[in-house]
């Protein structure tokens, strides 16, 4: 009985230990490490919506800066460069004298069912959900006592979605985590005094947010304009690492200041491949980081994208398991419709990944990155490693014998969803796989094809 | 040339010490003599205006308590009790997932034009305007910072309507003041803690209204949840009567508390005639004070009101004469519908008040009330008197003479508007007046008739 | 017992000869002599009410031609020369690509109230009612079957409007009409085949009108671009005085070709004192006749009229003396809101007339004009007369005796509405009368008095 | 020369004699032969668009009867049992008293771009499209003068929808047709005098349609409540083939009246599989005919479809191998949205449809069923055949040796889609084929393969 106690005692301060060592500063918080469940999980959706979901729009010219429907208001500002067709389209739609928050009564999300929504995630193999909570136009999908009348409780929709969809999506067995604005085109505090909108309207909310629906993502974003600094992004950190009801669960990505992409964070974000500091290019890929891209161009949906501007699932599976053999998780985009449905086009490809990887999941999940596979880098294979196994993913299907470098005498070679033997060979510590004859009744997906190498590496 | 500015030097220690004398308690406050104008000006105009002027709607039962239509957010909760007409109203034109905020995009005010509003109210004869600049809905009609997204320059009309209102009412030589609403029924900070709504939320919006506006009167209300220490109104009025712009000519009324009305404040509010505080009802004639109340039943529009609601000129008129013979004024409320009309009714009202004040303007504006009064109350004649003038009004016109008690002997008698001869006698300290012969053509007004009384007063 | 079964058959040869002896020629119709009643109401309401009560709105410029809110979606017509204004504001409130027709469920009468327009109209003294059926818009209100789903009951109100007026105003003891316009602007077929748009959608959808609510009074407009022969209105008009099963009692105004204003018809109308022929002026004079007009310069509701373009309760009992001194009736037009109500101001004027009315309609009701009374013309004085009495109309007042020219040696000279005695003589066949001494209290009406004058003409 | 003038005159007297020669009476009709097109072009794409766009809803319930959203308004009557959800969900939405017409005004199509439409379905590879002119609501898709302000180009998209599809479909090289609904839910005419609707409404509209529009196909609906005689479908049809300008190219369905399915017309048609008369099942097949269906279950867009809901690519390539193999045409639907846009997930399935007969194609057009096909009927094999070619589709991949019998000593076989060799022997009037050794990357196509069988068919 007494041992109990001592034991439990030096727990307590153990616990302790680990929950409160974090500064508020970036050397402290950086000590931190990463929570394991992320990089397991690997592939996650985003969903970006909001007021920008009502006029759903923006020009189908391929520019890259114009193609985001999410940016509808910040384009509507005669000074965006970028704008341009967006202010005509929006004076020939709705008249000169509608603004963008005249939009909050539309937005209905009337067919709303997080219930649904979390089964197509689910389905499509996603191990976490992260949603706009807040995007740079100040609108909450939460009843934020920061955003009174400007969040989807009083206004709009009239219903918790953050709440809504994080209690389905953890039903689901998904993890939940919320995208955070720092900044806010146009909130008056922000324009005139940042450091009191940190204090009285950013830093409440943020907090609020957490302690609310204890998130185990926070994705911050709008953070150009300062440094971290100016957002106290140290303090908030210490705070969520320390206090905050997620300490040991949360992961944060690397968007809380000027000088912080790929500098600090749980992780580091790319963004349509863009890497953000070009000059610590190498750090991405040492560090654990999330690529993120929508499945058509637009973050926001946009109406004015068709079959040519989505991307098609062979190909998102090919940037899946590119995101993945290169360390990084991918959390991929949809964007539901005003009121409240998931396009089916976007069903339709997240079906296609989902079906894809309750084949070839083993390959995916819970894995990490082959160090070694500078090598055979540039031959269109891929790889990742668990434990003692390789996985070698193949995306284009070719009858002729292929060649791994770098792997040690294999035992067991396997396609991952076929009970088919795979011959193979092993010479100068380079491994010679024949594929299989399979035909389309027999080859056990498409798109992608995973071998499986059994105790694959070199001893060293 | 030393004298004046010795004297310059004393007299800006007085005003530094009339200026900033002020402890924010009451017993302080309450010593600050009322601003002169505003017991000058008798006649003042009210406007509300907001999202309750989209509905526009309340039920014609006559009952007192569910005549507002600016109370229309309140009654559509189900447990406000006199809100059943108006639940069963909503549902059915806007369906059940409809709620009041989504009214905002409909409020345009897309025909107001303030010279005009301006014009009107000057031709009415009123000296002030008092605007809603947030009802209890929490809508602010100017851009707030505590209210982003909502208030009318973010959403709805996009304008300024406080500071455009200001700028024409005062281009037209009356004064600006503003309503506010201390509390909001749907605040979340207001009901989850009182202190930090106030601090945040509602102490800094109150300033920066009276720093942009320079209000001429600060119209609480909203106040009867809490003492006025919770809303810390004797620290605002400490600020608003030391340091504030305004400080040397700003009155306000009562509103500032639960134990506050007819009790503190520069003048004392009746509402329909109620006084808030019966025990205190001679308080209420002994200090200034001022008669709040519709055109008709209603202060926000009210589509559902009809010729029959609508109070006469002559009731309009007899009441402004009652209100400012008890030394009150009376502040008459104008209701404007959603695009940004003053009611064509209501210009008429207006007009044929204004009318009758370019006769007899004299004997309303920049008098007293005759504390002599007494034994002439109930005659149906009023009174107000102005240096050693008494004014004398009689309401319903008849040829017969009457008399009138406790005046000295008069030197000469006129009626306001004519030139007719005043046949009059005075024997007992009570002079008899014989009424002139007026046929439809040469009686100067209509609805009530002032005869001026010169040198009125009893030497004591 | 036989005399009585004898006289029973000669009367109804009489009445069956009456019925149905019309041919359908303007020489044969202009000889059916007009029902009695019409001359004998003198005051009948005109309701415009349509899908230009939705935009409400026309310029304020003063100019004749573009005050006509109910010509909106004419003015829209980029062709159209008084249309600049109009466009302007539509395009700015509305956008580009919005048109007239999308008003239309947005038209939604939900405070219609039948019973209390009925009783207004009734409380003004007014004998008759006469509603837009159908504006130049083509759009119906009522179910008609030549305008599907362009009718009040198919969209927008959902109502039978003229079968909910019509009821309502024949319970309060009124007659009802109905106004009909012969042309649309926008009918394919009337542009392109105007016979076949007169012989299968005209005369069905007015033949309809008249079948289902039996108007007393059929008011057509929108004639002028052809012959009454293209309209065939010759032969419509001989069903109606012989077939239809209003043959005893309808009325029709002189609209029904480009010939036929001040020519045909069983009264003619002029238009805010417009005599649309003037080589016939005299005709207007000596045939029953109408003018209409609106209580502000619009048919339809104008948002933008103030009231200042109102007309006042005097000029407006002025004016309805006058027509009626000359034979005529005034049509006093209503403009109601989208939403069902009648604005409060007009609600006023028609309060103020019946108020009037209910003293001295004894001069006004079933009296006619005085033929003597050119040689009192220009005095400002008018007349009606009524089997051996004179009404004699003053519209100012003075306490200076008037003499009448022309009539008889009169026995009695009253003032409606009061019991005080007239003082007058007679002398040279010209009556003097002394206005009496009436102060405020004694006066029984304002705005125009009348003296009845018994036996008042001359034997001849 | 005068042989030339001979022959004209003589090939006039034919023409004249081809153009005009059937009479008003089924057997006439019935004996124009369907003009070569139509059973070349196998596949062509319907679509659904009208006001029933804007609600865009139907229950997610499996019921064959209530998942038509096209029927919106229909369900909205409280008799129709099938219409409970709609009833509950309208009201929910929208109130009470929101009628379906009111919708009008937002089915605004602003996004519709015809060409791209033609593009989306030329790139499907359907060789003709059937839009619905009007569908039971009335609501017309041109101006149609018998449709006034209840059309497309006077309310709502302000467009004429019927000529600027028509128009880009044909640049695109396809064929155009309308749909038109005979009957009309609420034409008043419709249901007070049928003869009259058919003779004054719908005769002169379907009349306007065909003259206008040069339709390739006129595809009749709502039939079923009269026989042809009452539809006057025999005269309509006379004039279609004798006198109207598509005489020579025009096809027709077999709904003309509640006897004529699947007894007369160019092709009869079955939907969703289902063959209107049972008695005459074997006439369908010798007939031409046609199969119509929607992507997913609904004809108009119904936004409560999911994923789950729409056939997949797969099973639409083998619903048009099924229905050309047994002689029929496959018009598949598209539900445009209100905005006017193609739904993603349908612009994908027609994508994936025409990648598949980009290869195949070959064995669609032109093709007839091959009557001998009994006796392989049941065996997943579906054929066509083309002159002297037979087509063989096998549907599921399968590497084993398969047989066909019936078939003639065929000289070579090929799959389309690639130069494999394909082997093959020949016993007993049964050719037996094996399948080639295809992987992933050899493979020409998904879901569906064919073999072409040259000089297939026995010498008889």
């Amino acid at each position: 009985m007494r041992k109990t106690i001592l034991l439990f005692i030096f727990w307590m301060n153990i616990s302790v230990l680990i929950a409160e060592n974090y500064k508020a500063d970036w050397n402290s918080l950086d000590k931190r490490p990463i929570p394991e469940w992320f990089q397991n999980a690997k592939f996650g959706i985003f969903v970006h919506w909001g007021l920008y979901s009502v006029p759903a729009w923006a020009p189908n010219t391929g520019d890259v800066y114009s193609k985001y429907a999410e940016w509808y208001w910040h384009r509507l500002n005669p000074e965006d460069k970028d704008g341009e067709l967006f202010r005509v389209h929006h004076e020939k739609m709705y008249g000169k004298d509608f603004r963008y928050q005249d939009f909050a009564g539309n937005f209905k999300a009337e067919m709303f069912n997080p219930e649904q929504w979390a089964e197509i995630f689910s389905n499509s193999g996603a191990k976490y959900v992260v949603l706009t909570s807040k995007h740079h136009e100040g609108f909450a999908l939460w009843p934020s006592a920061q955003s009174v009348n400007w969040n989807s409780v009083d206004i709009g929709p009239h219903r918790d979605i953050c709440g809504d969809l994080a209690n389905a999506v953890r039903q689901k067995g998904m993890r939940m985590g919320f995208y955070y604005s720092l900044y806010e085109w146009h909130h008056p505090l922000y324009k005139n005094n940042v450091n009191q909108y940190v204090e009285e309207h950013m830093l409440p909310q943020l907090k609020d947010l957490v302690v609310r629906y204890k998130p185990d993502v926070v994705w911050a974003d709008g953070e150009w304009e300062h440094p971290s600094s100016t957002w106290k992004s140290e303090d908030f950190l210490a705070w969520l690492y320390n206090e905050s009801p997620v300490s040991s669960t949360v992961v944060v990505n690397d968007r809380w200041g000027e000088e912080t992409r790929s500098r600090h964070g749980s992780f580091y974000t790319t963004e349509y491949d863009l890497i953000h500091d070009n000059n610590s290019k190498d750090a991405v890929f040492t560090h654990p980081w999330e690529e993120c891209r929508g499945i058509a161009g637009s973050f926001g949906y946009n109406r004015n994208e068709n079959l040519e501007d989505y991307s098609s699932a062979e190909e998102l599976i090919h940037i899946l398991i590119d995101k993945v053999s290169r360390g990084g998780n991918l959390l991929l985009n949809v964007g539901p419709t005003a009121d409240g449905r998931i396009p089916v086009i976007m069903q339709q490809r997240l079906a296609e990944i989902g079906a894809w990887l309750r084949v070839n999941g083993e390959a995916i999940y819970d894995t990490r990155k082959w160090d070694e596979n500078l090598e055979n880098e540039n031959s269109g294979i891929r790889f990742t490693c668990k434990g003692k196994d390789l996985y070698v993913f193949v995306d284009k299907w070719d009858d002729r014998p292929f060649s791994i470098k770098g792997v040690g005498k294999v035992k067991k070679v396997t396609m991952l969803g076929t009970d088919e033997k795979i011959k193979f060979s092993y010479k100068n510590n380079t491994l010679t796989i024949v594929p299989p004859k399979l035909d389309m009744h027999s080859v056990p997906c498409s798109y992608a094809w995973v071998y499986k190498l059994e105790n694959a590496f070199l001893e060293k």
